[in-house]
């Protein structure tokens, strides 16, 4: 290796993920993984790399500037995936013939986009959607609901909503008023209305979409609608009246949540939100944001929505789908600033300190009973002091601590420490794993 | 979106994971996490692009000709990661003041390397690193051992040899045979000695290292020593007479083996091989390589060292480290060869046909009690005909199927039907939960 110095340091809006962050990563998605996979989602994976032309043009302007592109060594022009969804259309077009269809799959994977990074963004995140594809029927946008639903309790979160509402509405709406050319950046428009109020959004209404102030003002009147599900929803049918788009929105809506509530699922936890759009141009019915009670200003982590026309663009094949995405980075803010992250930073519960400096072998064949009896244990690599090894393991958070020093391994016993309240007691060896295992501290490996 | 098609396809050498492996995948590293976190090792994660003057120069001039390098659009050169021990070598430069040794991490993430494809290998594959920083006590260099030794029984393989041996040894004899300044030569053509065999190694060291016949001859003698691991070290501690690097080395594997064996690894699992050297050149103590005895000619599965010098590039402090990385795919097709791959396309175990129309609030309702029982449950999407739905269940290798038509929706019970067999008998649906989870077929959620 070079002799030169050379400057350790991430790039500009990236980032390492340090043990704490990473490890309450893991458990997210290992929570978030095992509802997928209860509702019978299956794991795929793309590559990091695809061919230009099949991410460019896909997310909108935005995205096409933001991605990482370069020539690679064979003169292909080659980008960075910026999302899931747009590899997920590609891998569709050439797969799911051979997969067939209905056919339901989660993707966790880090995107890149070179984000100004002055509003706090980075340019690597981790994505986790999951998508439904190849059905049309209702019970595939209730169960995207039941999925979203599912994925906040397994993570300990009971305070949320899953906001709902359907783009046929929207278009109907749109139609009723006569004004159907003019969706796409109307609904942009839309999408800002919690960040930047509904002056703000009329004015970008007019500006954009060329409508006049008073189609603007009555376009927005539809997010004002109240009460109770079916009272609104009557209210909407007259207000679409005349569109046929609109009128099937409504009916949507109303299956949905009817579906939905003979599910399970709590009439607070899914609500009509009229005046939520989505940013994103290819979707096509039911609409879906999530807020959380205590943190509503977080904005929505987990959004998604049903699109008919997705994979079209590399095949023949019409594939209509439903998902959402699961906000994970915003999901771990929120946690954290919630308290409901376990802000340890080790794996393994029990920490063994080495200090009888010729019972080596021991240690280590203890240490390896007590892990094939589900035990996670981490032993100290060096003989230094206990007082050392102790204030480490106390740094590190392990909760417990099993002290075998040459009397004890002479008497065939541990002292056991608890190393929040500093309670010992001794324990003999052979008895350690199921003492363990009975702590409240200790859950199963490296638990 | 465009009307114009584009082709729908994945880089040459890049690949997308259909779910069959990508369940194979997630299984074989969950294994892996729980036999790291089981010691105490902790995740982190580095971002996938770097300062290109962070990667290179580092893993030699191959990786260097492989790597992925571009100029981004602030106009860095930047680089994708073609390993993960650079980046944790940068990583450890800015961090461990921080962490704090010692310091276990574990990094499981995707690499990218622009290698010939002709040779069958991809262009992006995943990494499986653990690696214990800033110690040299000798417990360190075991319990990599013992890591790997747990890592292979947790993957349900019982055959297999890790064999080891220390690059002070080869680096003595070179001393003790006055060759001590052609180290980096010898060793990477002694690490082709499995590929290519003792007549070419030798030629190779002749022309690489500029040494006489007679001395590359000698100097393979050393890798046909025989006998059992005492007497072969007690023969070494002659050859390497007058080192005492060599002396230090032969003293280091005595003390490793007595650990192991007191640490309870079988002889026949850990074994000495003085042929093996690995290519990297930073190795400094002893190394690793990893057999599986019913495909051996597959290579090692997993390889490792000891490196003491691996940060300093990027800082003043020496930190010393072992480690080894698992070949994720290697094993993944080893295990497929060997029939120890589940290679069921499914997550969930239980599938439920949608056949009677009106039911769709029922049927997710008892899917939602299922889940929540710890089952996983997949309910077909659309009300087709009960044949059609079932021989996608059986495409999919469900074991279980959960028939329930409008007439025991009236009677409250459900055809359980094991789709192997195709016996089926009635359960109430009250007692679906308990009698699914006594099925040898079911695991717990997902399983």
């Amino acid at each position: 290796m070079p002799d030169l110095k050379i400057q350790a340091r991430t790039l500009k809006g990236f980032r390492d993920t340090l043990p704490e962050l990473a490890i309450a990563r893991e458990a997210l998605i290992d929570r978030a993984r095992s509802v997928f996979r209860s509702f019978g989602f299956v794991p795929i994976d793309t590559p990091a790399l695809e061919y230009l032309e099949v991410l460019t043009g896909k997310g909108g302007e935005e995205s096409d500037k933001q991605m990482y592109r370069f020539q690679d060594g064979g003169g292909r022009d080659v980008g960075m995936r910026f999302d899931l969804t747009v590899p997920f259309a590609r891998f569709c077009a050439q797969h799911i013939g051979q997969l067939g269809t209905p056919f339901k799959r989660y993707h966790v994977a880090p995107v890149w986009r070179a984000e100004n990074t002055q509003r706090g963004r980075y340019r690597e995140f981790m994505q986790c959607d999951f998508d439904t594809i190849g059905s049309e029927h209702p019970s595939t946008d209730v169960e995207t609901l039941l999925v979203i639903h599912e994925l906040l309790l397994a993570l300990g979160l009971e305070g949320f909503q899953v906001r709902v509402n359907n783009r046929k509405v929207l278009s109907g709406y749109l139609e009723a008023l006569g004004l159907q050319d003019r969706g796409v950046p109307v609904l942009r428009a839309l999408d800002k209305l919690d960040k930047i109020g509904e002056a703000e959004v009329a004015k970008e209404m007019e500006r954009e979409a060329g409508m006049g102030e008073a189609d603007a003002r009555r376009f927005l009147e539809l997010t004002r609608v109240q009460g109770d599900i079916d009272s609104v929803l009557d209210e909407v049918a007259g207000l679409v009246a005349g569109s046929e788009l609109g009128a099937r929105g409504v009916e949507e809506l109303r299956g949905l949540f009817a579906l939905a509530r003979a599910a399970g699922v709590p009439e607070a936890r899914a609500t009509l939100d009229l005046s939520i759009a989505r940013g994103l141009d290819y979707y096509t019915g039911t609409i879906y944001e999530t807020f959380l009670d205590e943190l509503p200003t977080i904005g929505s982590v987990c959004s998604g929505g049903r699109y008919d026309d997705l994979a079209q663009v590399y095949g023949k094949q019409r594939l209509p789908g439903v998902g959402a995405s699961l906000g994970l980075d915003r999901l771990l803010a929120a946690m954290e600033e919630l308290e409901r992250l376990s802000s340890r930073p080790s794996t393994a519960s029990v920490f063994v300190p080495f200090f009888a400096a010729e019972r080596l072998g021991d240690y280590l064949a203890l240490c390896t009973e007590l892990r094939r009896a589900g035990i996670g244990v981490e032993l100290y690599p060096e003989p230094k002091k206990l007082g050392a090894q102790l204030k480490f393991a106390d740094r590190r958070g392990f909760p417990v601590a099993l002290v075998i020093g040459d009397e004890e391994w002479a008497q065939g016993q541990a002292q056991l420490k608890l190393l929040a309240s500093g309670e010992s007691r001794g324990v003999p060896l052979g008895d350690l794993a199921r003492v363990l295992r009975e702590l409240p501290e200790i859950g199963s490996a490296g638990a």
